[in-house]
């Protein structure tokens, strides 16, 4: 075995949104056992400044899908952000799963001098590929997926770390 | 440039405990200017059966430390589990960061197939280096770097993921 590319983004996406969409079936149970609607978790957030848990889920496959187009030099379909229950969350993970795996393997291996160019707002962000995974698609993707975790936490959600690592 | 398993491990991890130090600033300046005591903030969680962000701050401490210990196949100094404030957690940070950088670069690299054995409690998980490194050192680092992040966010501390990016 070789590290590459490859098998620190997509590779890790994967199992680890696979894990997501457990959580959330989990989030479904607890709400539906505490007789709320499980909207109310969609809806839910750590800060009135936050994004609530649609949003960082929206992130989390975002982040993932279209920064592993940039490491391939293609471009990422763009999902619209309409999502507002659970369900809808987990088609949105679904369908970032499956984006993934159409990119080959190849295309994303050996990017690493890469010129990659990320607008943000106003302006942009100019990095090579092997700092753009490491310090800006993990990062950012572990950000918006740990958020995601916490929120369901916070709110009660019978979840542990053992949900979000997987049967690894 | 060449991916490694020593920039996506310590590589990553120094500057983004690097962040999070200069997050534990501004929380403590935070508390200061709403005029409560920092060790407040220290003692925050975000469910009463999570760690509190002193014990958060540990654990991505030790996630680091421990596991680049052991792909380079050498045993990490332990740490006593005492802080309580916040310049202790600095401290701990300081001291963690320190040990990073004397593990050399050529003991990490390489060591895609290190036979691995991670002692949980009652049992023991074994597995290569690669899949350590994608599957368990940067999943359980940035779960409780973010989780650390997400307690001072939900406690009012003004930071955004600029801070937790850091000036990349």
């Amino acid at each position: 075995m070789k590290i590459s590319m490859h098998s620190m983004s997509v590779g890790l996406f994967v199992p680890m949104l696979g894990n997501l969409a457990e959580i959330l079936d989990k989030a479904v149970a607890s709400a539906t056992n505490r007789k709320f609607d499980p909207a109310v978790l969609a809806g839910a957030r750590l800060a009135p400044d936050m994004h609530p848990l649609t949003r960082q889920v929206q992130l989390a496959c975002d982040f993932a899908k279209n920064s592993a187009a940039r490491l391939a030099g293609v471009e990422a379909p763009k999902f619209e952000d309409n999502e507002t229950t659970v369900p809808e969350l987990q088609a949105r993970i679904a369908k970032t799963l499956d984006y993934l795996q159409t990119l080959p393997t190849s295309a994303i291996d050996g990017q690493e001098d890469r010129d990659i160019t990320i607008p943000i707002r106003d302006r942009k962000l100019e990095m090579k590929g092997l700092p753009f995974l490491q310090r800006w698609m993990l990062p950012n993707f572990f950000f918006h997926l740990v958020t995601a975790y916490d929120i369901l936490r916070h709110n009660g959600v019978d979840i542990g770390k053992r949900d979000y690592l997987g049967r690894s």
